[in-house]
């Protein structure tokens, strides 16, 4: 038995899981929020209570120190030296991360180097791996990257359609993320179906508040909706996903703005909070659709449409599809979308039970027993990922 | 009978073409290039003859002198009176013009208002015009607009995620181009299966140095890759198709270049010029990668690739699809590319025959006849359909 935390720092957050390891067994979990601002907040499931603190946070070293503090003092764990390896998840990992890594001093100057590439998450992970370092530096530690599955895709799939010296001179490409997530979840899904994953082609929609579409084949990543960075691919809550490029010169001119001022906009004003006009939650926007708002009407069905039309153009890419995954927030609890996804795809083989889709969060098919393409919602597990590659890493026996 | 005029005017070039009406019998075609250069190009097919003259050629007004005069004087024409209607390609039509027009002072002024939205091609299109209409002032002219097939689709396909004031404001939404053309080979795909239009759903592929796929749900454009400008969607000759958004500030920075340099980049330099690295002609970069260039056999790959994927996309789009259709340079032409794009495409019903697949040029059917998806082969006519417009609404008999 071993006790594994896996870590994913934000930059004003840490949300922490402390594993019971190889059982799995969730001891406990929770989220640092607010650090760095006024009333920081501590939360932490113990003894299957819900504790909620109110402390200033000033950083995450002070932030670390307090979960370890906390720990031991509610009990959860009897003392630091039970802890055996920490996991933390870290956004880009760019051509360098095909797996996971111990984090060795080269490893960290790597992630800050890709911090040009991430520069919004890559400093917060970094910021996170230091706070542990500093308080417990003799423990192994592990960066589970969210681009490192994608890392099998083939040039085809990740090269862009640019002067080639700028993939060569600065790393342009398509990298891909939520790459832990669409493995989880293709695992899971070889399970379910008890096929070898070497034999399965599988399209992962992990639709969250970042929602991201893959085409998994043989367990590898073959192509992606997300590109350079998380902005491209679908409509997501704030993102607008794909637009045409030429908007962005265009964009500038009529709203006197510099390229990075819409880039914001493109990141954080657009998307479904853009299309509904009132909100960026889809729970939120299904409600007022019930209601007869036309404009989030509009936005479920853009939405949907996109997701709709990257299954048909992955099952393309692998020349046929084995089964459909649902997963994240939207994929594993919105009936709504999942019916809107699905609809009409019956020509390629998928048939899905209305009844079934119901689901909330839970491991289940969706397809009518007789549809030759499965469809599946398969709640995702980034936490888990991450203590196992910790386990494996590390030589944690 | 009628003779009617269809132009196709550039910056530096006015193609046209003759046509005796309604037998759609083509009297004469050519090309005027180099207006305003040294060196103009007058070139013309008279009496099964090809001539070429140089001649300086200052303006688009000296070139439709010119023209009007060889008419005559080549005695392919035997007065200027014979001539009953002109046709124009207009690239943007905005969403004012859902179908062709009669040019009148109005529609000229919308016109030049569109410009803002296609400053490349309006303004050539307009001095077209306006020579024609200087010269022959007394003849019906009709404009023939790129976007106004495209004026069908609906809300959910031709709207960004972005910011909805920016729709309103700046009519900032996907247009789509090759109109003239997608319907052209929708209609003559429509006799040739031997089913309505009103009945089909079809997908059809203009590969040219410009490249767009259109989704065509009875008769009517329901989606296409094409955005707001004709650099959207595959990648093509030169130009980049999408890209995730947030390269252009990376770009930017990274080459300390301005927004329009930038666009200029993903305009002229990217596409299959920027992949080979040698050419943006499909039939050089053929020929290289049979020689074993693997940029080239790489840029077969993507271009390929992304046609294949909007083919199960729109099939997707559209519950199913009755028939894909190549058209165009590229598509009418290149066996290649169109295997490459067909591979694997079975799993959605799509059989085709790799010995029908080596015709070059002609209308044909290239799938198998147990196909349950058919697969067309048909060579566009864009100024067939500027004719046929002139003559439906100038109400020449």
């Amino acid at each position: 038995m071993a006790i594994i935390i896996a870590i994913n720092a934000g930059s004003s957050s840490v949300k922490f899981q402390l594993f019971d390891m190889p059982s799995e067994k969730v001891i406990t979990k929770g989220l640092i929020e607010r650090i760095g601002l006024k009333n920081g907040l501590f939360n932490i499931v113990a003894n299957g209570e819900k504790i909620k603190e109110i402390v200033d946070i000033p950083n995450h070293e002070v932030a670390v120190s307090l979960l370890l503090n906390k720990l031991t003092s509610l009990n959860i764990i009897h003392s630091l030296n039970e802890i055996e390896g920490i996991g933390h998840r870290v956004a880009h990992g760019g051509e360098e991360f095909t797996d996971s890594a111990v984090i060795t001093d080269e490893v960290q100057e790597k992630i800050a180097a890709y911090s040009e590439l991430a520069p919004l998450h890559n400093p917060a992970n970094l910021a996170g791996i230091k706070a542990f370092k500093q308080v417990l530096p003799n423990i192994p530690t592990v960066a589970v990257f969210d681009t490192a599955f994608h890392q099998t895709m083939p040039e085809s799939s990740f090269l862009y359609s640019l002067p080639y010296e700028y993939y060569k001179r600065y790393h342009i490409r398509k990298y891909g993320f939520h790459g832990t997530s669409h493995k989880y979840v293709s695992q899971r899904a070889a399970i379910m179906l008890g096929r070898s994953l070497s034999q399965l082609r599988l399209i992962s929609c992990h639709l969250g508040n970042g929602a991201s579409i893959a085409a998994i084949q043989g367990g590898k990543s073959l192509d992606t909706s997300m590109g350079f960075t998380p902005l491209a691919g679908v409509t997501m809550g704030t993102r607008s996903g794909n637009i045409d490029p030429a908007l962005i010169p265009f964009i500038m001119e009529k709203t006197n703005k510099t390229a990075d001022e819409v880039l914001d906009i493109l990141n954080k004003k657009s998307g479904m909070l853009a299309l509904s006009g009132f909100s960026s939650d889809m729970r939120d926007i299904e409600t007022e659709a019930e209601d007869g708002n036309e404009r989030a009407e509009l936005a479920l069905e853009v939405f949907a449409n996109k997701i709709h039309k990257y299954i048909g153009s992955y099952a393309a890419r692998m020349s046929g599809v084995d089964a459909i995954i649902f997963t994240a927030g939207i994929g594993e609890n919105s009936d709504v979308i999942r019916e809107r996804i699905l609809k009409g795809l019956e020509f390629m083989g998928i048939y899905w039970d209305p009844d079934l889709n119901r689901v909330r969060g839970e491991e289940i098919f969706i397809n009518f027993p007789h549809s030759p393409v499965k469809v599946l919602v398969i709640p995702t597990n980034e936490e888990v990922m991450i203590a196992r590659d910790v386990i494996r890493l590390a030589n944690i026996q």
